[in-house]
């Protein structure tokens, strides 16, 4: 017999996590951020967490561009490596939510089954779902990367919205439109919907 | 032409680690636990944890145990999957450690060139090796979850110290004999380290 799951045993943090939420005065929570490519997952993101930091809360981006490079170096972009590379972030994730941060994750993650994965792997009291909306042609006009060119002129091959399917999130704790909001009000909306839920005090 | 690491770029957070540092009372860095299974390192390292979080800063414990469960349940004891797993711990302690914790690792990782990677990703300023240092025979005695007994009688193979070779670390950063020293005296060498290096203030 090899080693094998059944030698590996649970280690009981020290600390407990309400402990870490008392500490910090806030809950662990993760915001999940979704929607297409340049529709403003990271922007927004990013600006939620310099708004919380701010106020003084322990927040962190886990960010697909720089998961990418690292812990995920070794993955392609088939179905099966984007639905390991979700899965990967998601346990991480939980990792960051039970050392007591707010965790915002700014992923495509565009199948449904990846993000019901997501919820069901952290926990469904503090994952937070919120959908990036924005129309696909305002994301393909702003293309930030230049990613969608490259994909209409086929040098990209399954890229999310032209050639590989984008699943909407059918009840998102939040939809945000970020064709039409400011970065700020985009920004509020999540701020608020953070306080409704508990996670932070109002 | 597939989307590739090339189109992936880097996304700069928008709060810097010093900001993080200057908000916490103390630096980001990563306390790489390594010795034989039941040299005592997690033990140890949730010792400190428990020692560091009561001074009121940010620590975290990543499990051997623990992320076999999750982030690598996909995972087994080949040579391989053992190199990948600790790579992705590196990556994850990286994250923590970017996000202004005190990451504790409390894994086997019985090759040097494991942890002369994990250092190499991690840099070299804040990353400390940690060898808890105990003889083959006391971990034996010890045998907290009866894997040498396994071990010797020819159902768990490829075990570290017994089949499977452990490189003693050349040069580790503190080297803790946890056969001789109380909990507590062990926990005050790393808690010294920390303040020498200048990671937590004396």
């Amino acid at each position: 017999m090899n080693l094998s799951k059944k030698n590996i045993f649970w280690q009981q943090s020290s600390i407990k996590l309400e402990n870490r939420q008392i500490k910090n005065g806030h809950a662990g929570a993760v915001l999940w951020f979704t929607g297409l490519s340049s529709s403003g997952k990271s922007t927004l993101a990013h600006n939620v967490e310099k708004h919380l930091f701010d106020l003084g809360m322990q927040v962190y981006v886990l960010d697909g561009d720089n998961v990418r490079h690292g812990l995920c170096g070794d993955l392609g972009f088939s179905v099966e490596d984007r639905i390991e590379n979700i899965r990967r972030i998601s346990e991480v994730s939980k990792l960051f939510m039970n050392a007591g941060f707010i965790v915002l994750t700014a992923f495509i993650a565009p199948y449904q089954i990846q993000r019901k994965r997501a919820k069901k792997l952290i926990g469904t009291t503090n994952f937070l779902e919120i959908y990036c909306q924005c129309p696909l042609e305002v994301c393909e006009e702003r293309d930030v990367k230049g990613l969608y060119k490259q994909a209409r002129n086929g040098k990209i091959k399954d890229f999310t919205g032209i050639s590989s399917c984008y699943e909407e999130p059918l009840s998102p704790d939040l939809a945000v439109n970020t064709a039409q909001l400011s970065l700020e009000e985009s920004t509020n909306k999540v701020i608020n919907l953070l306080q409704n839920r508990g996670i932070i005090h109002g």
